[in-house]
């Protein structure tokens, strides 16, 4: 999607300019590199003030140029190549309910180093934000000197408030209402305030800037843990809803007289295909669920029990083709090792309950950036400051970590 | 929802001049009569540029200044008002399963005349399209001379495709890739070539633009006939998935042993909470579902057949409130006259199956523009390229409708 620069009429050059500056550095940051040209033609503005940016981010430590990698294609001066520099980053972590993982990420995306531990068993938030600034020390141990952290990302499976990042209901860890963003900031000292994200939506975020949905418009992402929720993307932008809850498609309405959901209702989707169901489907043991991902390698062949899993999937995913029409179904947590076994009843029964108009459109697939899907996607909501106003989340960024962590 | 005015730089002065022309109309338009200053305020262009465009406006005969009805408020001189024409109007057909209306209405979204009439017993397409041409001709009768229709619209319970108007799937009608747009267009002449839009979708446009849903940007209209269609809107936008299908949520499957639909799944929200589900929880007698909504004016009093169709509505609203968090539900169609006599279970199902947080969101409501929301959004769909362009559309209007319908 190409995004036109803004021009100044009517409007603070300055802010024009730190505007223009993000949305260069968001180009660069997606791509990873980028030609200059491309870059020119992406953004709508004249090759100068291109060119100034690009000036501007390399003297601010988060771009280089670079000789241009490919074969030259066309007439005309070869373009010059620019690079995100990954000496500003963000720390993102992925809270399941059966574990968690602590990346530091670099600009342009990459995963620099990483962590993961075990979430305590009663997940007791102040203890769950205690596990998680052990493992950020962990993962900001190797860092350069002089380099920026510049956010704090977290996706965690429940429903978080948007103004403060409350985490309204969070019931596979059963949390209500516990103010999770302020129990860990205080924990960060002088490290930017972190910022919340529903897993699902983080996934979805992710899958559509860098993985299997890039350049798909309507998206849907299904976050396969203990519990099941949905990142939507509709019209390329997030599905928020009202109160930015939307999404919760783990607690669809599915069988009458089913299971009890931890949300307190009976026979929620959730209930059918969420990681306990799988767990009983394969004789995985009640109490090795957090372990299930690994039992799974281990089975390469579904039983009539798993293929029933399946099949209440595949029911479900029609529900939301026939309600959404997305282009692109993503399946991310323990339903990326749940698909391959079960595939053909999960398309038995979209072909039985999805209607035929959006049915044709949907491809339901493996996510693009395997297990990480929400990791990266927290990583990305962390940078989003940076890439609004580059200058300015510059100036407040965190260039001793480790002292802040040692707090 | 302010919406600035363009600024001319860097386009064609020309098309920015009919695009503000366009927007000043809409204003105009949803709000039948709207003071200049409000005007001014709400384009975000200076008072003289507004008046050359309301000038333009009066002299196309599509808008009147008229002193302001309201008390004066503050100091300054007291602005005059634009009140829209009725001149310019449009033609709106609901074509439901039970029953056919066909409406002319004026800018501004007065309806001046309209009719009803039964829909051929076994939906042949050409019968119907022969019907509206009848209703048609009625509500044209006494049209002003010089009066301009400028669009025909048309509400129907199906999968529109967008490009061509190809109804994809209609269940309730038994069409399967009926080219209805052509079939009537080839009926209508030279009259402007007709607009189809999804019985739900319109009737989530009208109750936005002028229902229960002014000034709300996440809001579901569910259109209960005899299937249930849901028209979304998310974020002030109408949610068109992939392929323009998003809203199938009669098709949401719901009991896995249920009743048989007529898209062929078993066990579909439809088949629980549709026009015969009513009807045979209220005692009307199958061969009568076309005169269902008389049968329920006379209950008045919820039997428990009927209780359970309403916990099973509200069950189904459960999910739309998890998935969606919508800020406001608009119930439609039968609904509306089913939801008085059961609100007690919907809202005891609602409270079970609904998460707090988008739970405590919601208005589950009836809509504001009473039986017409599906019209009136049919006369919105048929306005739209007027709003685009005021001078283009009216040099190809239609003045003398009585001989093209005689045609
Ligand atoms: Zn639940
Ligand atoms: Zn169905």
């Amino acid at each position: 999607m190409a995004t036109a620069g803004r021009s100044g009429v009517g409007t603070n050059q300055e802010d024009v300019r730190r505007h223009n500056l993000g949305t260069a550095l968001g180009h660069v940051h997606r791509a990873g590199r980028i030609s200059r040209a491309e870059l020119t033609a992406r953004m709508g503005l004249n090759r100068s003030t291109i060119a100034g940016l690009v000036a501007e981010l390399e003297s601010l430590g988060l771009a280089d140029q670079a000789k241009p990698s490919g074969t030259r294609i066309g007439a005309g001066r070869p373009s010059v190549d620019v690079k995100a520099r990954t000496g500003a980053y963000v720390l993102a972590v992925d809270l399941r309910v059966d574990g968690l993982t602590v990346a530091r990420v670099g600009l342009g995306g990459v995963v620099r180093a990483r962590a993961t531990g075990p979430v305590p068993p009663d997940h007791d938030p102040y203890a769950i934000a205690d596990s998680v600034v052990d493992l950020m020390r962990l993962v900001v141990r190797d860092v350069e000197p002089n380099a920026a952290l510049v956010g704090v990302g977290l996706g965690v499976p429940g429903i978080i408030r948007g103004d403060d990042g409350l985490v309204r209901l969070a019931p596979n860890l059963g949390w209500h209402d516990v103010p999770f963003t302020k129990i860990l900031s205080e924990r960060l000292g002088p490290i930017a305030m972190p910022v919340l994200g529903n897993d699902a939506d983080l996934g979805a975020l992710a899958e559509h800037l860098r993985g299997a949905g890039v350049g798909v418009d309507d998206l849907v992402y299904l976050s396969g843990e203990v519990g099941v929720g949905a990142g939507v993307i509709v019209g390329g932008r997030k599905l928020e809803g009202a109160g930015g809850y939307a999404g919760e498609i783990g607690h669809m309405p599915f069988l009458p007289e089913g299971k009890l959901c931890h949300c307190g209702a009976r026979g929620c989707w959730e209930t059918e295909i969420g990681a306990p169901a799988i767990a009983l489907a394969v004789g995985c043991p009640a109490e090795q669920v957090g372990a299930l991902g690994e039992f799974l390698e281990g089975v390469h062949e579904a039983t009539p029990d798993l293929r029933v899993v399946g099949r209440h999937l595949g029911r479900g995913l029609a529900g939301a083709v026939n309600l959404l029409n997305p282009r692109v179904i993503v399946l991310g947590g323990y339903l990326r090792s749940l698909f391959p076994l079960v595939r053909e009843d999960v398309d038995a029964e979209l072909q039985v309950h999805g209607l035929a108009a959006p049915r044709e459109q949907v491809l339901v697939t493996l996510p693009g950036l395997g297990g990480d899907s929400v990791l990266h996607g927290a990583a990305e909501l962390a940078f989003e400051p940076l890439l609004a106003d580059p200058v300015g989340r510059l100036a407040t960024a965190c260039l001793d970590v480790d002292s802040a962590l040692a707090g």
